[in-house]
């Protein structure tokens, strides 16, 4: 038995492009004791992939080894079982991704009900995507009635999550991204300020502009200029919830020069870094009921890029990093 | 009745000097009900003045305006009062400093026990300085056994207070201090390693080899490189307290270069800023019992450095602007 997996046959220099991966055939082992096997039906990346395609990653997670399979989120469905807790035709989330077959202890796997919803929710909204932004919103944010949310990267995975979560929650909500496509998406999905930050200007005075009366809560996934600028804007006592920062993984070396950095002092500004799935488990069920009440509730609205086939994901890694998609990439194979 | 104030009669650029005040004299308006009269017996002047003496503040206090009297904090002792809470000898700590004499409603000055510690202690250690320390360190600093504190600035007032709270807690402490005379100091008051900033070489790579086992407490009164540097050696769920960011207060417009700020999301770092005197009112005489019982088990020395006279004032500012202090500068009238 063999699968077909993406690897990485280069290091990227700024931008990954799609020639830094190879198709390759490798032989699955034998299922040990407790061990399963998917089929993959759907696959999807994110921005955090490009930390550990550099030699040295800068990230939580080693680099990625080169001409290895590479992993990522996924939904299976099982067509081998060594483990008395899965059953053929069973669906599961888990981490060996960018590939058509993969398998592993059954503990690394988690099972997606049946009937349920939609498995492919499990990479967007109910999985990893929603619940940081939810975790960053309400755990880190601790939203207060008429408090002013500023999301960046607004129209990507977390950010088109963000947007709506906040509008769910009662808050006024301003998100930032790039081109006016995006922006209409933006106020489509309820923002109530939409920030086009590749327009002529500083992002500090269009923050300022959008947010007169500041902003209460920040959830950044783009850093650098967009935290600077959110610094400027923050009320007393504002929350910064960090999930990423985007702006600095396609440096060889970061670099951001900030100007506001005393406001965290003056506004007595809580900055938190946070990754829901090492530090939040716990929340994950509850947070899972109540995103998907609000989806049937149609209050919630899944958003997401859909691409076909394993062939197109170096294409769709250089898509997400080149800007080109709202909401999250998912690969339907 | 008169008094003898200084006062700012010219903006600084870059570090503030000693030619910018001037000593005037102000008549006091008869006393009205509910207000006291002090005459002051102990002044000081602290880094967070410097933000104020700016046309445009960038704090959370006004711009001082020229030619009125300046305030800071101060001890007086009671020679008049409107107010029955108020005796004749009483000892107050309050904000109208920088002159001989002070007044206003009786509300504003806080009542010194006699007897009681030596007054000029509430002008450091069970003042402003001291909490300030003890709230970075151990409200937001949160320490478990074992923990190793960066303290910046920790020659300084709140700096060195950090040191000494910071062993008396049992953590593992490391300071940092511009020259080989300010580093003894640190090791006489108890650092474990003191990390002499000016010598050349960066200091990411000093602090490095000063915490080979990373940093969980930062307490940052300095920022930029400071702030970079323990960014870079935070461990996972590091807690940095931000009580100042005195690199930036003489710059006309704040501009720091940052390396490493994507580590807050990768070690889910916690910064929070702070301003002990405004939200954390609630813990002061606990604090002040704690520190106290320190400074009488001989725990903890407070440190400071005194001179003589209103006079000295403005050689006093030149001088902490200059870094020519360690610990907290007093001034005896």
């Amino acid at each position: 038995m063999k699968t077909r997996a993406w690897t990485l046959i280069g290091r990227p220099v700024g931008l990954p492009t799609r020639d830094l991966f190879a198709l390759g055939e490798f032989d699955l082992a034998p299922l040990a004791d407790g061990e399963i096997r998917v089929r993959n039906l759907w696959l999807t990346v994110g921005p955090a992939m490009r930390v550990r395609m550099s030699a040295e990653s800068r990230g939580y997670l080693p680099p990625y080894d080169l001409a290895t399979p590479l992993s990522g989120w996924a939904i299976g469905e099982v067509v081998h079982s060594r483990c008395g807790k899965w059953a053929i035709g069973d669906l599961a989330v888990h981490q060996y991704g960018l590939r058509d077959v993969g398998q592993g202890p059954s503990t690394e796997f988690e099972k997606i009900p049946i009937p349920g919803p939609d498995p492919e929710h499990y990479l967007n909204a109910l999985g990893s995507t929603g619940y940081t932004a939810y975790v960053g919103l309400v755990e880190i944010g601790k939203p207060r009635p008429g408090d002013t949310l500023f999301v960046s990267g607004a129209a990507g995975a977390v950010g088109s999550t963000a947007i709506q979560i906040g509008k769910a929650l009662g808050l006024n909500v301003i998100g930032s991204a790039g081109g006016e496509a995006k922006c209409r998406l933006l106020r489509e999905l309820g923002a109530d300020v939409a920030i086009d930050y590749k327009t002529p200007g500083l992002l500090v005075d269009k923050l300022a502009a959008a947010a007169p009366g500041g902003i209460d809560i920040y959830l950044d996934n783009v850093g650098g200029e967009h935290l600077d600028a959110a610094l400027a804007l923050a009320n007393p006592h504002a929350r910064f919830a960090i999930s990423g920062m985007i702006s600095s993984y396609n440096q060889e070396r970061a670099s951001d020069t900030m100007h506001h950095l005393n406001r965290i002092v003056t506004q007595r500004i809580r900055v938190e870094g946070y990754l829901p799935f090492t530090d939040h488990l716990d929340g994950l069920s509850r947070y899972r009921d109540q995103m998907w009440s609000w989806i049937q509730a149609g209050t919630f609205r899944p958003w997401q890029t859909v691409r076909e086939g394993l062939d197109c994901v170096p294409q769709v890694v250089e898509d997400l990093f080149a800007g080109r998609f709202t909401g999250k990439p998912l690969i339907r194979l």
